[in-house]
């Protein structure tokens, strides 16, 4: 394998120096100008735009080759049509550039004379310390930096996650995929770097907790099993494997010329190397949201706490959907909570809360509750339900959510979950998520599985952490 | 069975006359006084509140029992301690209330002494006209006519689509659980009035397209099964069944004095009632979203429209995961297509529509090719994915989203449904649903496994009528 080294990795995300291959002078909507989106979006680097035409390109200086370059930039991004590609990409070469980001389509994805060419632009950074993200990609991302590549505009969150993909989207729309993404970078057809590549270099990356994937196919099997493996003890690996079905793993092998394997065989190799698989993109989301929000789950043994009963039981459907278990709270607790209820309903866990809050109010008794159970040593995490209607008074919700932050903060180790349903639903999750201490579901199914995958994860670290001793 | 009527049915949901027993002076935010909802709510039935001290509440005459009321009311709602329960019941009977609804709780949902007591209310409307819903119940909600009996404040929404369930929070929170409800009854713990007396009533209530329930447990096996029966052939009927595990199956118990049954026996009755099973409250919310929007879906093709060939594959995915197909577009179809691509990219299902859009821009571009494709034998629907990304100009998406509506009115017999992802998502998806001509969904798998339902209704709905004609 070529070096791939940090210092590649730091010129690819946050270059001090970038050509513009193929710079656009056409702009606003629908021009989808990168070169426009850097400087709109604060970039401090050196920009050099590069065309045919010369000139001046939004107020920089413009030259016909990256050969004429005052200085051997950190990263060239190509964006030329892709018969121009090759030639672009030898000047990066003889100009010595280490980083080069090609976003051109048409290659291994398209036609034979795309393979061809493909196969060409290997062929001259052979032997060199240039490499390639790309080709048909929208490169690279970074919020932390406030630098990206993409010739769409999109928004960046400064959260510690990272994604490498094979297609945009999951970096463009990362609210969706990733619960908001610190970095991601779209290998494309991934004729030269790679999953394995990347991965080492965001292991190192102190600002990254969580490392997302998404797969379409997977070469170099052999060596991503072992950049995975050292990492998932220390970060969870979470990947998305697109191309499951035959008709996607068809469909895979023409995106991005990848091939997509058999999904068994990979599957198994996932397990192995203890990279957590999202069935489908929301689970990858919720995962995201758990692993950054909750340092650590030592059991599954959950408490509920309701309003009311129907929405008790769907909870506890879902954790026996994903093997988490409700938890028998302690006498003290029992006992606790009986005396909050009239002598005829009998406490339990789900705790309901409607009887004992005709007494102190819906807020303070679900946040008294809370705090009992927290401090249970039989319950190793609390799920709430929150009815999200803000016309009974978000003074009454506001309350709640904020007693529930203030008693998640004072046991890390035990996460609080909050599954909000209701008119004010979106509203309320955001509200608790501000904090940091809490996450907030629209379900229980995707609560439960979410708290699976956090309690499983740190399961398998810390008996490999016990091997590995 | 007791005759329950379309009488009783009218005068549950559309009182024009209301006696509240346990009527309280306590009023604003956090006293869930359902006297003071009914009459905020403009409620212009006459209202009898009953109380022990008489005098006045909220500016009514209040009267000490139901047997001094100026009139047979149509509606008594129950709000007393339990204790008090089974006298008032038996002053509704004599006054010959044909309709009661009972929120108080703790009968054969809390102890011995309720199961008794629960009993004992059996006992006094035996051989009565009266007929109650509930114990523990929120009683009934109808948007059409803007009135309901919670203590709680909530949202309806005036939808073609109804849900009869054991927990109030189905009602209170239906945005969440059945995309907004029209109609909405909560049975609670069912003494009296059960599914069975309901159903029959609802289908032959002309405003309800689609009927929901929320069973904890099933009573009356038989006589569901023969009411169910009777209905789906011309309304979907959807249920969520929670108790599935056996945890949740004995927290069912005790909650509404349910028995939840094996659930693979109950699972099979479903099915040979062509009654469709959502798996959970997301499935339910979905499937009422494409009956509510589509008319029908006549075969399982489907055509997929997207800039991003990553996520063209997760919906091939997902259709497969659902068992529905990628349509293969006829070879005019195919041959338009490929002339809007440059030669060296191939056209194909998914269309991929970043290439051609660069001629024409990406709205016109897409909703060119969906005319194409909703024009084609071949195409039984079209999924069209959405970067909702607004600072790419809401211009573009606005125009995008109103030329897929446009489209999407001139073909109903074919489903068009939206994947919207990014920063904007809900937005879009408010936007393009306002028109009833689309959904838009926040997955492939929600959107694949929505429209798996509406095929599964229609083709067993006419493999049904085929067989009865």
């Amino acid at each position: 394998m070529r070096r791939f080294s940090m210092e590649h990795y730091r010129k690819f995300f946050n270059p001090h120096s970038i050509a513009i291959i193929g710079a656009s002078e056409k702009t606003g909507p629908g021009s989808y100008n990168l070169m426009e989106n850097l400087i709109k979006e604060g970039c401090t680097a050196r920009l050099y735009p590069v065309n045919i035409r010369a000139g001046e390109v939004l107020g920089h200086k413009a030259y016909t080759s990256v050969v004429d370059l005052p200085e051997s930039v950190d990263l060239a991004v190509i964006t030329v049509p892709r018969t121009a590609v090759p030639p672009a990409l030898r000047d990066c070469v003889r100009k010595g550039i280490p980083s080069v980001v090609i976003i051109t389509q048409g290659f291994a994805d398209a036609d034979e004379e795309g393979r061809r060419m493909q196969e060409e632009m290997l062929e001259i950074i052979r032997g060199s310390d240039t490499r390639v993200i790309g080709p048909n990609s929208i490169g690279v991302a970074n919020a932390f930096d406030n630098f990206h590549t993409s010739f769409q505009p999109f928004d960046l969150f400064q959260k510690e996650n990272a994604m490498i993909c094979q297609s945009g989207m999951f970096i463009l729309a990362s609210a969706d995929f990733t619960n908001g993404l610190g970095l991601g970078v779209d290998i494309g057809n991934a004729a030269d770097v790679g999953f394995s590549e990347l991965l080492p270099c965001l292991a190192r990356d102190s600002r990254i907790k969580v490392i997302n994937l998404h797969m379409e196919g997977l070469t170099h099997g052999r060596e991503f099993m072992e950049a995975a493996s050292k990492i998932t003890p220390s970060k969870p690996v979470v990947v998305y494997k697109s191309g499951r079905s035959t008709e996607g793993a068809k469909a895979a092998a023409s995106h991005s010329a990848s091939l997509a394997g058999a999904d068994k065989v990979i599957h198994a190799a996932f397990k192995k190397a203890g990279v957590i698989r999202a069935e489908n993109l929301e689970e990858m989301n919720d995962l995201n949201k758990a692993f950054l929000t909750y340092p650590q789950l030592n059991g599954k043994r959950f408490a509920v706490i309701t309003l009311s009963g129907g929405g008790g039981i769907a909870v506890i459907d879902a954790l026996a959907q994903y093997k988490m278990e409700l938890a028998t709270p302690g006498p003290e607790t029992m006992a606790a909570l009986q005396a909050m209820n009239p002598p005829w309903l009998r406490a339990g866990n789900p705790v309901d809360t409607w009887m004992a809050s005709l007494k102190n109010g819906l807020a303070k008794t679900s946040v008294e509750i809370l705090h009992l159970l927290l401090h249970d040593k039989q319950v190793d995490g609390v799920i709430v339900l929150l009815n999200a209607y803000k016309a009974t008074g978000f003074t009454v919700l506001g309350e709640m959510i904020d007693g529930i932050v203030h008693e998640a903060g004072k046991f890390r180790e035990k996460p609080v979950v909050l599954w909000a349903f209701g008119a004010n639903r979106d509203e309320v999750i955001e509200r608790a998520e501000q904090s940091g201490l809490v996450a907030g579901f629209t379900g229980p199914e995707r609560a439960a599985r979410a708290l699976a995958g956090l309690y499983g994860y740190h399961q398998k670290a810390k008996s490999r952490n016990i091997a590995g001793a």
